[in-house]
């Protein structure tokens, strides 16, 4: 696809106004029409530290939302505007970025409110991206602090994947535009090369847990995260935010389908990068023990919050103590 | 002052979260108490595209939030929550910059609600500061849409000295600790280096107009739009917006003290500089003819605002049509 001259901010705008949802662009600052309470959160990705930096700008701009809305699905609020802050590089194909990233927007009925657009210099793309939700009719938002002991413990979905799918990238798989190709010189059997497409585009296009959360939200549930910096860390948050702990058990975790046969090929402990991995973008939460979630959901109970601080792994018939391993996001 | 070694992003958040006005960090999205309509702005501030490289983590925390609360003043809105995302060199001076910006924060009333941090990889410091605003009492939202023709049009302050003071920067000057220093081959008279030293801190330390903001929008002001990207360039933003034109008088354009003298040292057009500089961050708005802003706001009347389109500037006698000069983010 062809780069799209735009030839100059002022024009970029124009273009972008012309598109459905993005009413709210042209002053200085937009003006939000909602009056009940709002819910905020802001997140960045910078090419080459969240995503590799060659990667389709239409993935990029997807990824983007995707990561941001999984804040709001772990607060419980329904997305509604997106701000956007963008540093690109001279030959960026800023056309096909905004027309997946609108069409996104779409999707989850999110309007592009405003934002700020620059050269990046010398460096590589940089985004940030602001979205504001509203809360959802009849129900409440979803807090860190909400989790109680005695309350089971679940998980929204698999985790490890995402990491795998993180380190088959750094070894050279690709995103093409009508899929993923793995590094030429890995040869697997099917099963494991599908895991292994499956696992890259988890990585790339990590699908935030809105009805899920919709759901929690409406249920008044215990406490709400979302895996982004690893289920161990994330837990540790969860955990000293309600001034409470955790049990979880090992053999709980949910795995990806061909996860296991997968970590055995990338030669990685399963239950570590379950525990380290991060960017899996589910939901970890809490709920009475008698209130179970929707099989739809697929969620898995992977333990209990306890009155005792800390988080214990129960694996092997021993129980550890399981450190805040994980992302973070000033060291790595 | 030394580097602090905070180790790691949940140690930082804990120690921010220690300080005033920072009690609704701590999950993955910011629910702000209040239930009024918000005004939402976001900016970005990229060392070697905004500032100087090697600016004091002190002045580019003030700097951000001033050239945000900039967007607010424009809009008229009563600043009270920002989120800040980060992305940081590793031996980047944290705490300095972040001390700094929650005393600024403070100064005017706003609340550090979220944010995200990351290490920049191998690009150097880049920021984005997101501010929501409320709806001061008795008062409207300012709009660009909201000149009229037959309006005055005037200038809350002097535009481009910012101008001047980023070619210094360019030319070698530099902030330090207690003030600027201008470059050692710099020999000039004392009232133009005293020019040239406010031109410096103007440059780096804009004053956004809050106060002449909060008059604006309580008086029902016409159209309004803060100086950012050159007079002339938003000027033409708030006509296109408003569906009118305007003429500007170039004598009326008003001057910082010395301006002219350090233009003519630093061999540029002031009047060039004044319309095409940017970075000023002073409103531009326009008023019924009869209405009047207080004195002690400085504004000075520099035109009026037709029915016919586009802007023409009159100097010497005549009056030529203007184009849109300034500051254009995705080609600079």
């Amino acid at each position: 696809m062809a780069r799209l001259q735009l030839g100059g901010e002022d024009r970029l705008l124009a273009w972008l106004r012309r598109r459905p949802g993005t009413s709210l662009i042209g002053d200085d600052a937009a003006v939000l029409p909602g009056r009940g309470p709002l819910a905020v959160t802001v997140d960045s990705q910078i090419a080459g530290v969240h995503f590799p930096a060659a990667l389709d700008p239409a993935i990029t701009a997807r990824r983007l939302l995707a990561v941001n809305l999984s804040d709001l699905a772990a607060i419980g609020a329904a997305p509604a505007y997106a701000f956007l802050t963008l540093a690109v590089p001279a030959d960026f194909a800023l056309r096909r970025f905004f027309l997946a990233l609108l069409a996104a927007c779409r999707r989850h009925g999110v309007e592009l409110a405003g934002g700020d657009l620059a050269r990046s210099g010398g460096a590589g793309f940089a985004a940030t991206l602001t979205l504001v939700g509203t809360r959802r009719p009849f129900s409440r938002w979803l807090r860190r602090a909400g989790a109680r002991p005695g309350h089971a413990l679940w998980l929204g979905g698999t985790v490890g994947e995402s990491a795998a799918g993180r380190m088959l990238l750094a070894a050279g798989a690709r995103w093409q535009r009508h899929g993923v190709t793995l590094p030429p010189s890995w040869r697997v059997p099917p099963t494991i090369a599908a895991a292994a497409r499956r696992a890259v585009r988890r990585h790339l296009l990590p699908r935030p847990q809105l009805a899920l959360s919709a759901w929690l939200a409406r249920r008044r549930a215990g406490g709400a995260i979302d895996v982004s910096d690893g289920l161990a860390r994330d837990l540790h948050r969860l955990c000293r935010e309600s001034g409470a702990g955790a049990a979880v058990t090992a053999a709980a975790l949910p795995r990806a389908r061909g996860f296991s046969r997968l970590c055995e090929r990338l030669d990685l402990e399963p239950v570590e990068l379950a525990l380290a991995g991060g960017e899996d973008y589910v939901l970890l939460f809490s709920l009475p023990s008698r209130v179970l979630p929707p099989p739809v959901f697929g969620c898995r109970r992977i333990g209990e919050i306890t009155a005792a601080p800390g988080v214990r792994l129960r694996q092997g018939g021993t129980a550890l103590k399981l450190p805040p391993l994980g992302w973070d996001h000033l060291k790595s």
